[in-house]
């Protein structure tokens, strides 16, 4: 496979306050979907291609948190606070030496980080992403990544939101401009051709 | 002092490699500026106005510094390293509890960080811009500052470059776009009416 064939993983938020039944911040949808996440970490590791971590991260103040989240945050629960454990990835996906852990402090992993910056540098122009959840992190990193110039695939079965009908409602959107919407298996068809 | 009349302090770059004589990215007159910004720091505690303190990281591999950069730091020395002594705020300059360190990747405070957000949801409109060096991080944040809609003032005594002849030729073009350039006294005395 050429150079210039490579994907990068982009995998989103998945931190234990996101993603274990009961956190804080829980997606409900979340946790089924470590498997497939999984499995296509595994994939991209065996073909040595980039992989970003991309996690959120919060001031334990909340003077960095958006504006519509900051009563829950200060009032009921704090998340993603750097140094808590809630904040980390989650044990079966935890990130391995070369791999890149990109903290991000909005919805998309492009918005304020140097997430574009270092693909450029790796001479990436096609990602792949998955993660949680649907109608926020993962729609607004795959808008901007399309906004930048990466041709997207989104990884359907590794990819999760509080309900099916929101993510079916969301693929739908992404799929209409243009994204590959495909399940792991597909993708890793796709790519070993 | 009305709220709306409160500034923040931006410190930027005062880390050990780049402010300790002989450290691997060191600016010759930064060493010398540390008790005019601690001047300025103790001024802005006193005040109980926000204090945040820019600097800089890159990863180990080189993988997110500026292409300019790459060679030297991957074959000579690398500096700015997350973990490292080298990487961390001198120690008369060391955030305390309250105070915002703000991480960057490339020379302007303002690109690809929170600090725009945080900001402005503290309410501030004015910010007081100290720290090393005036070609590149300072020149960068002062007009981004400005692009961004921020009363910028510059603290010269409180600012670094590796000869005085940068610093006076960078202080010329800065105060040309219409930002106060005044020492640690002076500001001191604006501020304090």
């Amino acid at each position: 496979m050429e150079k210039e064939e490579r994907y990068a993983l982009i995998i989103v938020d998945m931190q234990n306050d996101f993603v274990l039944p009961g956190s804080p911040a829980s997606v409900a949808g979340a946790y089924k979907t470590i498997p497939k996440i999984r499995e296509a970490l595994d994939m991209f590791r065996k073909l040595r291609w980039p992989v970003f971590h991309v996690i959120r991260e919060y001031r334990a103040d909340g003077s960095d948190i958006e504006i519509t989240r900051l009563r829950g945050f200060r009032e009921e629960k704090p998340y993603c606070v750097p140094g808590t454990k809630g904040s980390e990835i989650v044990e079966e996906l935890k990130p391995v030496p070369g791999e890149y852990r990109i903290v991000k402090n909005r919805f998309s992993g492009f918005m304020n980080t140097e997430l574009d910056f270092m693909l450029r540098r790796l001479g990436i122009i096609q990602i792949a992403v998955c993660g949680t959840q649907y109608p926020n992190c993962i729609r607004t990193t795959i808008f901007d990544g399309v906004s930048h110039g990466y041709d997207v695939s989104l990884l359907t079965d590794a990819t999760s939101a509080q309900t099916p009908e929101i993510a079916e409602a969301n693929i739908r959107d992404i799929a209409n401009i243009g994204v590959k919407c495909l399940t792991v298996a597909e993708f890793g068809k796709e790519v070993r051709g």
